[in-house]
């Protein structure tokens, strides 16, 4: 049995491959993408308090954000707990929590 | 024992409550931090071929994105695998196969 | 006497070509550009209050997206006062004053 | 008589004022629809060589990102003209010419 990530991921391989999209999806234009569903995303939340945005758009939104993250890092072939994993222990060692503790100041900046 | 995903989800928890971060994170200003992490993904690939971008570098910055989306689902609590495979299907049927095929038009272009 | 749009466009041509600069600047590298320059001006604001951000550093980064809206504007040979004008009116008959008072919705829902 | 920007400046805050948006507009979410907008301009080109994006959609949508940035400085009283040309003058300090001839590299990597 998969586990849920690697269905996705198959799932996406296969639509995909239904529609020959192969062809656009070059890793730029996949982060391209990717940042035009973030803006979607944003959009949900504009001239608004966060409490005010509708939870259902939020969710539409977001999940074609995580699509098309999952696209690109399958694109690499990249596993993606880990490279999540690896990238979380960077962040901790850039913002150590004494420093960073009440702060949402940037990482050169503590 | 967890699966990846609710492993994440558990650092990220502890990440952010070992610098009292929660008093930042609602979810306007994470679906803006993630939207910013989304334009550093794309500024690895700014006046390049999409091949001549750096990997290792494409590979922090989506990482990045994905800790914000994660972090931004469990602020509502959202099982991550479903909210992805609802839209999968809502984005199957806005894009049918024999339609959509060769294609890079938006759904109402179709 | 030139005015001071056509100044600054002058300078921007001779900026980039005394850098040699004009083989990068296709209008898609240009928008994407533009677009990483719209994120760290919304990073000035991130995890904020909006009268809590940095004024320099929103003028330093406003700057910077005019300065690449300006380039891209001239990649065209638009008069840009002018596409400003048409859009505005076009947004204008979009959002009819009656319909769009006191509301922060889309065209589309008013 | 007016210069084309006060003109301009002049119609978005009679635009802004008939439909009572001040309420709406903080720096923070001006800043935020501009981002959108510029994601909006990016969508143009996304999937598509350069010159392969439709001029008059680019157009309408860079007016946007212009529209919006032109909002952000009024709201602080800022002379565009000048802002930009501060930010050029640095910008050609971070980027000396003999360094940054025929290369895409940023200021920091020179």
């Amino acid at each position: 049995m998969n586990n849920p990530i690697d269905d996705l991921l198959q799932q996406l391989r296969q639509f995909r491959d239904e529609r020959d999209w192969a062809q656009f999806h070059n890793p730029k234009d996949l982060a391209l993408a990717l940042s035009i569903e973030a803006a979607e995303l944003n959009e949900v939340f504009l001239w608004k308090k966060p409490e005010d945005a509708d939870p259902a758009r939020v969710r539409e939104e977001l999940a074609d954000v995580l699509l098309y993250a999952f696209q690109l890092a399958d694109k690499y072939n990249w596993d993606i707990p880990q490279l999540m994993q690896e990238k979380l222990s960077i962040n901790a060692a850039k913002y150590p929590a004494d420093k960073a503790r009440n702060s949402a100041a940037k990482y050169d900046k503590l």
